[in-house]
């Protein structure tokens, strides 16, 4: 099984990945795609008159602040627009493709971050009415029920709180929590870069292993803002059980088959 | 089985209608819901500056123009944001509702009506990129796979051509095809009218029992607008074994309910 994710974040090229999983289940492979959403929710909010807001947490991490209309317009460009453009693509390829977000079936259940702490024009604030958090637990016994009737799963990055609300998560996180809960044989990130680089300014730096060891080591020392969140996926997804992450490219032709022949930045459970 | 038409039009006490669901799946009540998506995606797409148009037919009915763009902002509304918060709305009240589109696992498969011949300005048009359509054929296999396993289907209404196209699909019609592919006993059509008025003016001339026969004449004589639609959905419904069909009123305490009591008007087969 090869959990895959890719969409939503601008510069990917979308129709290559589809075309890539279309010859993979055709081989028999099962695939899951999870994508993203955070450009597009971005245009569609300035639109809508509600432009997105990005805090800093007093640890230094940069997020997007969630309120209840910034979640609404989430859930709409990531599970409708987002999610069923891609359905649609997968159908025309021949791939019986499922759209689902976390919210449905309780797929993906989350810790709600109701308090965020910040940083703001120098002080610290503290905001009470964020809509994102962190998965605990996949519904593997949806996922397993429609991978087994044939279908592909295509999921939108949203998890439901033990309270039932919706929330925003991270679907980089969402790959590779479901990777872990599946125990993927391979969990592949695609990236508007090569995968993890010394110098996150020249492509040319990239590091092609990474052993399980080294990861924390490598995050502290070369990875920037997104390159973070994606190798802390891969971090968890090699604690729950997948044997091989990729980082890799997704504006090539053929990108996840690329990734699988060791394209990327490929990071392995023990030694380099 | 009960199918349900609710949502996506304004008008309604959705809350009401998922309490109701929330009870009749806690007496073990098998329930699908069906909903639309018209008035919040005019709504929206006025706001990013497409704004809806309508169109009259040759034969006099009145219906959107889809275009690409339009179904786009359909799709996202529909499947993202109404679908979505049904379905959190539903979670939180303990029913392990699932969301989909006809997209999804082609769910709903459809024709497209790809030539649309409109009277515009007192003259014959000929419009080619429409995207709406027809349901054909119902996925029975994956809504009962998500009904034996306990799960609440929740449907946007969107289908799927033959050459893998969403298609904006009515939402009536839908909760009649979906009603007729699974022989249910009741299919429920909530609307902001108490039922099939003779005088579409005056609420207190609600028709209370229509037999099959008379459908087609009533039809005729009475449906006003979006009625015709919920009658011409009752009719599919009933020709595809459908036992019952209420068109019943959304705006009140316990819709579900009062609709399966007998409240609004009662469309069964045979005689009245």
């Amino acid at each position: 099984m090869i959990v895959v994710k890719a969409g939503g974040n601008g510069g990917l090229d979308i129709e290559a990945v589809c075309a890539d999983i279309a010859e993979l289940v055709q081989q028999g492979e099962q695939v899951i795609l999870v994508h993203g959403g955070s450009h597009e929710t971005n245009v569609i909010s300035e639109k809508l008159g509600h432009p997105p807001r990005f805090v800093t947490s007093v640890s230094g991490h940069v997020s997007r602040y969630t309120d209840r209309e910034t979640l609404e317009i989430f859930a709409m460009v990531t599970a409708g627009r987002i999610n069923k453009l891609l359905v649609e693509r997968l159908q025309q390829l021949g791939v019986n493709a499922v759209g689902l977000s976390g919210l449905d079936g309780r797929l993906l259940e989350g810790k709600r971050k109701s308090t965020l702490r910040i940083i703001e024009d120098g002080k610290q604030k503290v905001l009470r009415d964020d809509y994102s958090g962190r998965i605990e637990k996949v519904n593997t016994q949806l996922l397993h029920a429609l991978l087994a009737a044939g279908y592909v799963p295509v999921i939108a990055p949203l998890a439901i709180s033990e309270q039932g609300e919706a929330l925003n998560v991270d679907g980089d996180r969402v790959a590779a929590a479901i990777g872990a809960a599946l125990s993927a044989e391979v969990l592949i990130i695609l990236s508007n870069v090569p995968g993890l680089l010394k110098d996150f300014r020249d492509e040319k730096t990239l590091i092609p292993l990474v052993g399980q060891g080294q990861i924390e080591e490598y995050l502290e020392r070369y990875a920037q803002g997104r390159m973070k969140k994606k190798l802390l996926g891969t971090i968890e997804a090699l604690k729950g059980g997948v044997r091989k992450a990729v980082i890799a490219d997704g504006r090539v032709e053929r990108p996840i088959y690329r990734a699988l022949s060791g394209s990327g930045t490929v990071i392995t459970q023990g030694g380099p």
